[in-house]
């Protein structure tokens, strides 16, 4: 896939079948989305336990009740077609893998796109700042802790999140740079200290791949969308439809606005 | 009213009816907000109003349904009876100007607090801007602009401007202090040019007062929490219960905490 592609066409080629495969490195410097859809009856919760999680959990769009386009981020786009690929939940238990969701689209359905790492860590890489799984070709490392989220009605869990090695000057600087992007997680919530967290082992993650942590690096650790994903599983909405993994909405948003 | 009073306190005499009176200058350092109540039915379109928009109405908590403690913002604290003085609203129409809200409050309410610019006005004096209307003794110059805010459901209208006048120099660097207090506005939305906006006459706002506006100095325009009243008059809720102007909820937050 040519990384040479703007977004607008990039979702074409998920309308059209042609693109089923994952997106980061597409579309360089343009903000890639986590997708989640519940019916309308939770939507209040939804919303409001990404208002309380706001690390987590970054709103970038919400779409009208039934209305597949994310107007904000990306006019004239469709939810339902433009992900390379989608998973249906039931009760909270994964059903199917799909490539178009538009079956399962109903009348009383709401969309919410959830800011992502890839803009951070793009950004990160600008400054020189190493991003281990990117350079050894995995997916990033992710960890449950022990840290509780603020529950919003039916919605409650403890914050998921992401691992990048890093020495402590380059975290430092990983907090500045990373605190522009309060729409993409935003800075660091820990430095160093997995166990104050409640992480225990390091090469045992819950999500992911484990990373090499060099000599003189700590592991530095971000919110992660995927706290949302559990928050919502254990929920057990009736029907939840979110991207699959690593296949995220392209938006027509640049990365570099995501502090604004 | 002595300014040493911590929030605690002053909520603790607006509980007793003992503070009644506006909340300009009190307990310094803390910040203030706005609040609006709405039954549920309207709360999700109302958050996805304050989501979509958020310069004008930057969200610092929202209660559990029937709940009147804003746990976040201000632990133990009720927003039925911890301000001043309350407007109450049926069908869009202003009512009753109450000083606690006990017997208007029903199970199926939500109270939404949000930013002010009280929080970035501090900010601007501490490193020596003017802020006209505080020189003045008057109240802030707000003006309607020609700006749609982005509707969501029931919620629509243009956004509401406050404006102070600063060299462009000054200017400048407004837009870098005030920039770091998202939850409060945040950065200008317009410099000098009031006609770009719709303003059609500087010197006859909308709200608030007159003030001067000195040779050599520009008006500058910030999003102000105004918009979300008119939209709500607009949308005539049965019941909204806003706080009085200028009669706000002192929050237990520090001001310097709503850049992150």
């Amino acid at each position: 896939m040519k990384s040479s592609l703007n977004p607008a066409e990039i979702r074409q080629l998920c309308r059209t079948g042609k693109l089923v495969t994952p997106t980061p490195g597409l579309a360089s410097g343009y903000v890639q989305a986590n997708l989640v859809i519940l019916p309308k009856l939770l939507a209040f919760d939804f919303l409001l336990f990404c208002q309380r999680n706001p690390k987590p959990c970054p709103v970038l769009d919400v779409t009208e009740v039934g209305n597949p386009e994310p107007k904000i981020i990306a006019s004239g786009a469709d939810v339902r077609t433009d992900l390379p690929r989608y998973r249906i939940f039931r009760n909270g238990n994964l059903g199917e893998e799909v490539t178009e969701i538009t079956e399962f689209w109903r009348d009383d359905l709401v969309a919410f796109l959830i800011g992502c790492s890839f803009s951070f860590e793009a950004a990160m890489l600008r400054v020189g700042l190493p991003v281990r799984h990117i350079e050894e070709g995995k997916n990033v490392p992710m960890y449950k802790t022990n840290i509780p989220c603020l529950s919003a009605g039916v919605f409650s869990g403890n914050l998921v999140v992401s691992m990048r090695p890093l020495s402590m000057n380059q975290a430092i600087q990983a907090v500045q740079i990373t605190g522009r992007y309060a729409k993409a997680h935003g800075s660091p919530i820990q430095i160093g200290d997995p166990a104050a967290i409640g992480i225990k082992e390091i090469d045992s993650p819950d999500f992911g791949d484990s990373v090499t942590i060099n000599e003189g690096e700590l592991p530095v650790f971000w919110a992660c969308g995927v706290t949302t994903q559990l928050a919502i599983l254990e929920a057990k909405p009736e029907l939840a439809i979110t991207h699959a993994p690593g296949h995220m909405f392209v938006s027509d948003l640049k990365d570099d606005c995501l502090g604004f």
